[in-house]
């Protein structure tokens, strides 16, 4: 299975009106940064939602089902009530009841059970079975990548073209979609922290493996092994991966607050840490879009 | 003297390459939110900065100078910087040592003197018959504001075109500037907190007049009279006056980030504020753009 520049077009029209075309700002000359935090529930996660529910067409009464902690249950969640459909969200025991108290704000049906997300998950997929609710994956289906893919697309029409494009990874999902959509106009570089190199290791290995999970990144990035829809596109592509420490996610993401004023979460912040930390050098004269992915965070420990 | 939109149009390219072209981001069907919290130094003063200094040409060595504990006086600092003059900026004794801290990072030479704004003032046009430095001035001067109303020709742009254009009003440069701007083209909001109603009196009184200053807009939209310019511009063009409580800001600012991840400050709230609390009701089918106009906050306190 496999997602085509083609699948992400049609994606793009699905969810016009449903998610939001984010701006990009120039910081730079040849410098675009793509503000997805601005997107609806605050991540990119909502446009592979609306895709993946819109294209199922007609609901169950049952709604969407996912297990997620983090952005992917917010943006399933914002999908649900936006489409006026029920969403029932799985999430570890041990998730925070700030989170759970947003995600049930948002009106889903939240289910704590299991100690780790894996167990989560378990649960959601053994729900869904019996009930019949729609499955919406964090990254692992090809309608959700086709999703995250539209913010290519729209990097590609927004700036008239970029040489590079730097992206985080954590299932794949995000960095797979705009692989897609750009269909070779554009160079990828898959950013993850090094606590976290579920692609990297994997382009290693030549297929996914699972990965050890901590650092500044883990609530967003923290997938612990690479998607397989995900691996097979990257690297059939070339992707390139890239490798930033905790210190540069931190770093720049303060930086994207006290020069431009942009609330990044880790996660968001991690591409640009790895242009602003020197691991990826652009050429003189290389255009470059790097995407902010995601904004869901406590706006105090931005300075 | 007034302030022509070919006046405004001719700022636009003289900034070009040095003010940031911010971007639009549509929330909602119809409703268009201007970032300009993205501007260099976190407000749009940079722009009238930019243009003030450019248009004169040749700086001496003096270089710029102005009297601003707030947003304008970091614009100044952040223009001379970038233009590799020197600026000296004039603040109240009584001014945050972290303002005074940001000022000098940017290179600025503070002076700090005068229990309020206007000694600090005084004291700073003193200064500069004496070094011949070039006045910058917050908002009482038509480049200044043609620089300031580069925000209404490219939210013209941007959005092909929109039927209203909410802004918030100190002193009046940025309403005067987008006002000339939009030539007719728009309808222009003004929107000021009812505790510093400075155009609201004027438009009543038939002419500049001295208000009372208070509330949680003081800090940057706290001019105690509005500028003579801004008064003959948006006068001459029937500018509309509206007037939001310190609550209604406050709550516009939180639903700022909650809704949409952006940073705002509270004069940077002002103008949404208006329209979340019914204070301006589009009709049906009005296109409407709200200038988000600074950001220089503590992020802290924006949850
Ligand atoms: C802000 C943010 N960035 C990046 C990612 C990684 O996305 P993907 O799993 O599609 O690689 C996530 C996933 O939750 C996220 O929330
Ligand atoms: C964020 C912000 N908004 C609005 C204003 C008001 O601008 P003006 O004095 O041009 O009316 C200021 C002035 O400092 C400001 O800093």
């Amino acid at each position: 299975m496999s997602v085509s520049v083609g699948d992400v077009r049609e994606a793009a029209g699905r969810i016009t009106g449903y998610a939001r075309r984010t701006p990009v700002l120039e910081v730079s000359s040849g410098l675009v940064l793509k503000l997805e935090g601005l997107q609806h529930s605050g991540s990119f996660k909502a446009r592979g939602g609306f895709n993946r529910a819109l294209a199922a067409g007609e609901l169950v009464e049952a709604g969407v089902i996912a297990a997620s902690g983090g952005n992917h249950g917010l943006a399933v969640a914002y999908v649900a009530r936006t489409l006026g459909v029920r969403a029932e969200i799985f999430v570890p025991e041990v998730s925070s009841p700030v989170k759970v108290a947003g995600l049930r704000a948002l009106g889903a049906h939240v289910t704590q059970t299991g100690s780790i997300y894996a167990e989560a998950y378990e649960a959601s997929a053994k729900r869904a079975a019996k009930t019949g609710a729609l499955v919406i994956h964090a990254y692992d289906q090809a309608e959700v990548i086709a999703g995250q893919g539209t913010v290519g697309l729209e990097v590609l029409e927004q700036t008239g073209g970029v040489d590079t494009i730097l992206v985080a990874v954590g299932g794949g999902g995000l960095v797979a979609g705009i692989t897609a959509a750009v269909d070779g106009r554009a160079h990828v570089v898959a950013v993850e922290p090094e606590r976290i190199p579920t692609l990297n290791r994997a382009l290693e290995a030549g297929g996914p493996v699972r990965v050890e999970v901590s650092g500044v990144g883990a609530d967003a990035l923290g997938a612990s092994q690479i998607g397989a829809i995900a691996y097979d596109i990257t690297a059939a592509a070339g992707v390139q991966s890239v490798l930033v420490s905790d210190d540069a996610i931190v770093e720049a993401r303060q930086e994207m607050w006290r020069s431009y004023r942009i609330a990044a979460e880790h996660a968001g912040a991690a591409a640009f840490a790895a242009l602003r930390s020197g691991v990826y050098t652009p050429a003189p004269g290389e255009r470059v879009a790097v995407v902010v992915c995601g904004a869901n965070t406590d706006p105090a420990t931005l300075v």
